[in-house]
């Protein structure tokens, strides 16, 4: 009738071969990782902290020390990757909560341009160093790609953890990464079809329903505006706007996957809708706790499943600097050519907004190795190469932030005192 | 490096055999599992509220109904076990936030005798029913425990519902439960030891830990009382009192679960020691949001694992009523007669409030078949009871509380006036 929760079967029993009793082991043996995984993380953070560092970059490495490629004390498993994917999703949630559907609408342009510069300059310079090295069409092309797809949750959490959500640079980056994600589905469908010689129409399908999710989302959010609080709390379970809030931001999160965008744009989308109704102060006071408890354990689980290995042979390790370079150089400069009109610092800011790769870029190398494109030599040189990406950003963008605040606050001025 | 998180696997290569894209889906239908359990537990709740009964029998209505023995489309597993499990610990932990350990301490005498007599008379009773129905000691000696154990995660969601944890019944009831926990420990330690003919030095050992951590946990909370805020907040992740004080409620769930006791009388106490400092009214309202979120999981999960089955045979059935009757009349006893000094109704709830088995009794149902002391029609005759005994006091509970809370206060009155 129950899961294993009272953990009740004594040590003197512990040896009796009971399906439940080692159900119950099993339970406590998985929480005790998701114990060590979140202290790991605080300790990290405190750290990384104390030396002027973000947050999340001590989290990630909180999780690689107490992870399987370093101390091993945290293995990660089925339950350790849905706690992250919640915790990424009430993440994305909590941001779309701090954006208002004008000012991503407001900044379309530079977000398109930025999102189509900030993919197609680093997949074409990272494809092409990869054929200089001799590599053939679809193989540099499937290394491109994944240095190429930008992973928002890191930016997310360090734009978050600095307060400057509400910067027209953080709307930039929020919607170009939302228009990245339509395109990294497009361009994984051609160059998987191209790899395997089918390109196949429903490529085609699935970027038309991700943009139709897309507009309907964004179109749910502008009717949304100003719907009183009691659409949320005419069930009697919800005295407060909360749980309605969570089964949308769950719903769009699955559909959004199912369509094959990633499950986070969905919650972003949801946490726009209910943005613009009045239970958004609400919201945004009960949302912190969950965010407080889950997120943590995305980072933790990130950072866990990252295998340096790869680094102790020279030549791997060189290639994969070389990528790592090239994709952070060719993401910040399609950022600061195509958010050029928002000013020199905001601009630099969104492209290394857009750096990190994250799940994204493993996603894509693994598809690659499945697909035989990629060899498991040049497999681990893409993780390191996306490793690097994504652990670099975040601590320019700590120096970044401050630079482009204070030019949009001058620039604020200007215009006031003009 | 990372798990997958981004879902970006497009259905275009879902038949591809990549590890990382199986387990990206595995994730996403984990997601989905959850999110079917709680909307599942909402309607439930909605529909119970909506016909006058606590929240929690439509939860583990709704629970049941998509669970693998009705319509099956939630499928218990690992991850719906752990995060069951973390949402009880935050219940237990947000009760313990509840409670004051002087007004424990104060029901000490009542709460010892209710846990005592609320586990004696029921065991007593259900096992001499089945001696008379021709069954070994050891056998009915384990039915009796199973009938005997009392589960305080149902009782405690339903006095937090009515806003009644600052009841004297209500500190009983808490106070019984934990001296339950150990009754049963040394219970299931000595039985066990009978079955098998090796009573060990170890139940002794486990009891007297047991004692100790509680006493400890109380010791503690009482020097815990008025500890400033920055006792929480003086690591720099820790921008109020919830991180740490999750940490703590998951560290002593994790010792409790290692000594032998529940893991949620761990959290119950970590909650009772953060009562006590000043950091109590911040986290009572940071603690909510994670409860509303978390504790449907527990609920729906225990519903989902409910299979009625064994109803079908009506020999069974006759027999797992007649335990389910008796062993819910002696609870009730128990409690009426060991909380005696503090009223008829209030006694009356807090053997009310006892009767509920849930996992406890199933744990035990499941040593027992473990050691063949229970053959599986019994088993399964055991199980049904266990049911009865969960889903039939919450609605007795709805009923007789508001009776046992105007006793109280006309009590309260009657010392004003004399």
């Amino acid at each position: 009738m129950t899961p294993p929760l009272g953990a009740l079967a004594p040590p003197v029993l512990a040896a009796s071969d009971v399906d439940q009793a080692s159900a119950a082991e099993a339970v406590l043996g998985a929480l005790f990782t998701l114990f060590v995984l979140f202290v790991a993380a605080k300790l990290g953070e405190e750290i990384a902290r104390r030396l002027g560092q973000p947050g999340v970059v001590g989290e990630l490495a909180g999780g690689f020390v107490v992870g399987p490629h370093a101390l091993g004390w945290a293995i990660p498993g089925e339950v350790t990757a849905v706690l992250a994917e919640m915790g990424v999703v009430i993440l994305l949630f909590a941001v779309g909560l701090e954006v208002r559907t004008d000012d991503l609408l407001r900044v379309g342009r530079p977000a398109v341009l930025t999102a189509v510069l900030a993919m197609v300059l680093p997949v074409v310079a990272c494809a092409a160093l990869m054929q200089l090295t001799g590599a053939a069409f679809p193989t540099a092309a499937f290394v491109g790609l994944a240095l190429g797809a930008t992973s928002i949750g890191i930016t997310s959490r360090v734009l978050a953890e600095m307060g400057v959500l509400d910067r027209t640079f953080s709307q930039v980056i929020l919607g170009a990464a939302i228009v990245d994600d339509v395109l990294v589905l497009v361009l994984i469908g051609l160059v998987s079809g191209i790899s395997t010689g089918e390109v196949s129409a429903s490529t085609l399908v699935v970027a038309v329903a991700a943009v139709g999710m897309l507009g309907l989302g964004f179109a749910v959010a502008r009717r949304a505006r100003g719907l009183k609080r009691e659409v949320f709390t005419w069930p009697l379970f919800a005295d407060t706007p909360l749980v309605p809030s969570f089964i949308l931001a769950l719903a769009l999160a699955l559909i959004a996957a199912a369509i094959g965008l990633a499950a986070i744009i969905g919650a972003f989308v949801a946490g726009l809708i209910v943005a613009e109704t009045e239970a958004r102060d609400e919201l945004h006071d009960e949302v912190r706790p969950l965010s407080l408890i889950f997120t943590p354990f995305f980072f933790a689980v990130t950072g866990a499943e990252v295998d340096l290995g790869a680094l102790l042979h020279p030549e791997l390790a060189v290639v994969a600097v070389a990528l790592a370079a090239l994709g952070l150089l060719m993401k910040i400069a399609g950022g600061f050519v195509g958010a050029a009109s928002i000013g020199r610092w905001p601009a630099a800011v969104v492209g290394l907004g857009m750096a990190p790769r994250g799940e994204v870029g493993i996603v894509v190398a693994t598809l690659g190795l499945g697909l035989g494109v990629l060899d498991p030599g040049l497999f681990s040189v893409v993780l390191i190469a996306v490793v690097i990406t994504t652990i670099v950003p975040p601590i320019l963008l700590a120096r970044a932030v401050p630079r482009a605040v204070e030019k949009e606050r001058a620039d604020a001025s200007h215009t006031v005192a003009a």
